[in-house]
């Protein structure tokens, strides 16, 4: 446990001040976010943003990976090999967002140069993230819920990479979508951490239940370290926003998200512990499909992603921001205690 | 812990419910809070907020009683004497700041007529409690910190009535003088009881360790309870506020919040748990200890609770509160590490 907090204070901290210097750096060479505004794809009123630092994702990549570095200072605590690809492909993928942030910044506009190809590549990079994992340590190839009381439906390993691709992909693309409103992204993701720093926490003290295959203590500490990483960083990206993740930050967050769920075995549960995002990714691929499905006549949002919809309906931006966190920790605390519920009826009929 | 989710989940649902429809009967009757105006004690800017409905701790009170109601519908759920004794002063607290709400408005200022005899009656009656607890049930006199390896100093009864009456007193005021920016008392508030709920359930399922004294379950669905009752109140207590919890909110829950530290045995914790509370409190106390020494000269901050002062300093209104919500997670999620810490450091040994 003790190398746990060392991971959440110790990103928490150097989040914080890394963030600061990064918010001074940008601002400095005057390189902000180009903001959808009304000739493109957002809320007029958002072109207020227009100038606001971003890449804040570099913060937090860097502030995880120091707590994740210095808990390990901590002699009890071992190495996993399922936390270092994990980390690879979370600095991978962070660096594609880094990329597209980059040109995006440089050029001016809000697309970078990648907006089609972007999507074909993390799909690869994904995949290969997965069949990495699956080849070269013991991850579980079941898809499971909460894993104690049930052991989830075996995958063979192929299926399984391209399942397991498809999860990485689409968390990361859900959390980038999620990432439109001043800190939605970045605290939705923090309570996740936070539950899934729980979820392994738990899963490496009852060895007897969930299994003795993965080190979950190592994925404890990492989780808990973006979870401190996010706290760290939403201090300047909270309402009104000093800087924004970028893509950096949604795409490393969203493999990270996604790495614990398969790591832990828990990949239905992710459904709830990224709640907002899988709404805010349905929300415009609902769109999307009842406007082509109408012949471009309907609209189901007055716009997508569904946070700017309520933008649009009148509910003021920190309220739409605080509702959808109030929504993100309900689930995440029912996911918590439906985790809790099965581990205790299983250890109650053992 | 099914008991400990229907509880959570019912409150949110009755709160979501009875705190919208508070707004419009309030409203209906132009019954709005007075608000501490250049001529009084507060910000200027804070005028704005003249006009919007109090008494929303009415909906949480009322719904945090209800989801601990129904989840007594579960059968294997026992009553247990301290959280009814609780109930009685939650509602007692509750009912002595909905007198002082209720004048408050009707007289269209922002001191109830109880301005000075308020704090000698809740002192009085937060005794009152403390005396009852320990009298007619087994609730233990230690004063403990999180008590899995330390049982805590033993005091003799009458001396812990009145550092128990002092606790829930303190508790009580401090979530008052926190209720000055939308959501800061009830979010932080939510997380507390969020962890409360976790600290009792853990003490339900490791009576070996945590002793069998108690009733930890029907203290965690107590705390779920009040979790979920503050979420669907946070929805529309969220900046910008749409209703006040007033001081019938802020004592039922201060009380509700020193009781459970009381009954669960760790008092010293509710110090990192409520530390949002504890630093709004102590600012007031450090800012008037400050300019009485200084012969009414100097003050610490620009303007006590602390909540003013970042204002003052510049902070947009938002910024604080998400801010302090922050501090207040990294507290509570330090309160649950180190809580979790002390077990394990236990039953490792065992």
């Amino acid at each position: 446990m003790i190398a746990v907090m060392l991971a959440g204070v110790t990103a928490m901290l150097v989040s914080l001040i890394v963030t600061r210097y990064l918010i001074t750096f940008f601002r400095e060479r005057v390189m902000g976010q180009p903001i959808l505004g009304k000739e493109d794809l957002g809320p007029e009123h958002h072109m207020k943003k227009q100038g606001t630092p971003t890449m804040g994702g570099l913060a937090i990549i860097l502030a995880a990976l120091a707590g994740w570095l210095v808990a390990h200072l901590r002699p009890n605590l071992a190495l996993s090999d399922q936390a270092m690809i994990l980390w690879v492909g979370i600095l991978v993928m962070g660096g594609m967002g880094f990329l597209d942030d980059w040109i995006k910044v440089k050029k001016r506009h809000n697309r970078g140069i990648f907006w089609k190809q972007k999507s074909y590549i993390t799909l690869g990079l994904s995949m290969l993230l997965a069949w990495w994992l699956v080849t070269s340590t013991s991850v579980s190839t079941n898809v499971s819920f909460t894993r104690a009381s049930f052991p989830g439906w075996h995958l063979p390993w192929p299926v399984w990479v391209v399942f397991a691709g498809l999860i990485i992909w689409s968390t990361s693309n859900a959390v980038n979508v999620t990432d439109g409103l001043d800190g939605l992204a970045g605290g939705s993701a923090m309570m996740a951490f936070g539950a899934f720093a729980i979820i392994a926490y738990w899963a490496f003290r009852n060895p007897d239940v969930y299994g003795a295959v993965v080190n979950p203590l190592d994925l404890a500490v990492l989780a808990a370290a973006f979870a401190g990483a996010c706290a760290g960083f939403l201090w300047f990206n909270a309402a009104p926003a000093r800087i924004f993740m970028g893509d950096v930050g949604a795409l490393a967050l969203g493999t990270a998200l996604a790495g614990m769920a398969l790591t832990t075995n828990t990949q239905l549960l992710l459904v709830l512990l990224c709640g907002i995002n899988v709404m805010e990714a349905g929300s415009v691929a609902v769109q999307m499909g009842v406007f082509k499905a109408s012949g471009r006549k309907k609209r189901l949002f007055r716009m997508s992603p569904i946070h700017h919809h309520f933008e649009l309906v009148g509910w003021p931006e920190t309220t739409v921001i605080i509702r959808f966190w109030i929504i993100s920790g309900v689930l995440v605390a029912g996911a918590l205690g439906i985790f809790i519920a099965d581990f205790t009826r299983v250890t109650d009929n053992l």
